[in-house]
């Protein structure tokens, strides 16, 4: 059991049970689908949280840095998919790393490719990146030439294995509906099938589809024509998940516990000790008002198993950030229950970016889970 | 030397030189205006740089946390002031390091000063935390009352010096220029001194005023008639720092080397490793731009002792970031220059949050310099 006194300073409470529902969930949902389940491990870079996932099945997986990759690796993982277009100056630990995990690389450039296939001492699978609308890495979805290009130097190279297509449609993140997230995953994913049907018609090889965002795949029902999805940030979820649909708020498995230190009533405010440091400055735009995050009040002690925070607080949120202060706004009704030394739940806004810099989580049954160092 | 091929990944580079001319610009600027030179610690977080400081005959220091303030007192630091109001759930921590330094902690609330002296076991300085207009945390400057009512109960109490007013005037980051800044440092300063005038008439007693910020101190020739400054910003500045006029940029003495994994020329991107877990997601507004950064490549290599970047590159920033990836606006006349596997250099819009997400330093002739654990 959670013992609040012991909570001196801000500290990122996870609720296990809860991240445990969101894991099984999207892992049936994908089974049910009928594709594979390569879920992105940057959210939480926990070996212990990566067990859990193992639990259901899982033995692939996604991750953003070829650190994490060596992580992971040394934690039993085989299967790795390093999600970040190839950075030509870590060719060598990729190579070594190939040599005990089946790894796969994202190249976007010819430049890159080539570079790789004269680097490379060991097999590595090989995905296009492609930009799918975010305008962030990938060659554009409707350059099948660049693509073909790419995918024809790889097959020049014996130790490159062509896989597939992956993107990271981005945009889902702008979309202000459950609904509107689910269009967006339909779409995009039926174009990156259409430049797969071209390539496979031109090159006549096999092509797999790899796609994957929390709130695409939290909001479609099925991921056809897709062969893989690869979301991160559901096994969390956060305020900003929440507040677009991805999920209600009792699916919210992580909350920064902050002391208060100041209430200034009159202009609704409470000062918590909690920053950028610790929720990241990351930040969400809800119907015109822009915020850090939600605010929940520790819920009553009960038996095991129970919940430690409540609903989020209506009208609240964490309106400001400077290096170790939040400055929460409280509408009246409800900042009359909060005081100096009190604790406080905040519910990030983006709770990837809070959980890599609290590098540690408190358990509801008190136990510390570490990340990666 | 630095050797930018052994760079693989994002890396925090120290101009050394650059933050010990910085450190002792700010010194001999407190000497010369005869005021106390309390340098904010939070910014470096580093026992190392820490004794930088010490080198120019520096003995007080701000921080604020207890955990800094402990790591500080373990590395021979003797007079700190924990710079954040009273959390009242570290008093025992607190009362364990006044056993061995002269502690100063801030207050704002009758209630906290209450708590205070009911759980001291050991002598402390005590700041009364003044609000002079940021609207984060303290009493507003012009509610003499209650600071009256916190300076009566704390000469009530044994263990508690009453030290003075110490304010954070924090509105100078908005300031767009040096001279805005400097203008707001000797307004706020004069509104404190105000209200000590009265204060000290009233109680007969002595108080001081602390001062500082970054902005504020490194636009202003003099600091009377303030007591004390804590700046501590300036010991690296950053982009910010320089686009408000408050450094050049050879005096910004912090830089992430970033690999470059993608050159999008068409649309003026450049994509690196190095995303918001490197720089944080904070930035800055410069005439209508929202940046994360500004660019700068490396600079040719020559003898010991030159920079390691260059002068920003002109109309280049650092546009968007995710959790691993930054995107760059780079003009067409300078895009040219970049290639994937290059490094480039990015200040950051605020160093502070930069050195926490990274947690080291590379100096220049190679040596890496650890912060606080």
């Amino acid at each position: 059991m959670l013992d609040f006194d012991a909570i001196l300073k801000p500290t990122l409470v996870l609720d296990e049970k809860a991240a445990l529902q969101n894991i099984r969930r999207m892992a049936q949902k994908a089974r049910a689908s009928g594709v594979e389940f390569r879920p992105h491990f940057k959210t939480h870079q926990s070996a212990e949280i990566g067990a859990w996932f193992r639990d259901e099945g899982i033995n692939r997986i996604t991750v953003s840095s070829l650190d994490m990759a060596q992580y992971f690796a040394t934690h039993g993982w085989k299967d790795i998919t390093l999600a970040f277009s190839l950075n030509l100056r870590q060719l060598a630990g990729m190579n070594a790393l190939a040599q005990h995990v089946r790894l796969g690389l994202l190249v976007e450039s010819v430049a890159a490719i080539d570079a790789l296939a004269k680097a490379l001492t060991n097999p590595v699978d090989l995905w296009i990146k492609v930009d799918i609308g975010a305008q962030r890495t990938g060659i554009f979805w409707q350059d099948e030439e660049s693509a073909s290009l790419i995918l024809q130097r790889a097959l020049g190279s014996p130790l490159i294995t062509p896989r597939g297509l992956l993107t990271h449609a981005g945009q889902t993140y702008a979309a202000t509906s459950a609904n509107r997230a689910a269009e967006i995953f339909s779409t995009t994913t039926n174009q990156l099938h259409g430049l797969r049907q071209s390539l496979v018609h031109r090159l006549n090889i096999q092509l797999q589809i790899s796609v994957g965002d929390t709130p695409g795949c939290s909001a479609s029902a099925a991921f056809s024509p897709a062969d893989e999805i690869r979301p991160g940030n559901f096994v969390f979820y956060d305020a900003e998940q929440y507040l677009m649909g991805s999920c209600g708020w009792q699916d919210v498995a992580v909350a920064l516990a902050c002391p208060v230190v100041a209430v200034h009533s009159r202009r609704n405010e409470v000062v918590v000790y909690g920053g950028a440091i610790h929720l990241s400055k990351d930040y969400y735009i809800h119907r015109d008002t822009r915020l850090h995050g939600l605010v929940s009040l520790p819920a009553a002690e009960s038996g095991q198993g129970s919940r430690a925070w409540r609903a989020p607080l209506p009208g609240a949120f964490v309106d400001r950030l400077s290096q170790e202060h939040g400055v929460l706004h409280v509408p009246a009704q409800s900042i009359e229950q909060i005081h100096p030394g009190d604790l406080v739940f905040l519910l990030p806004a983006h709770s990837c970016l809070t959980a890599q810099c609290m590098r540690r989580y408190l358990a509801l049954d008190g136990r510390w889970i570490e990340m990666m160092p």
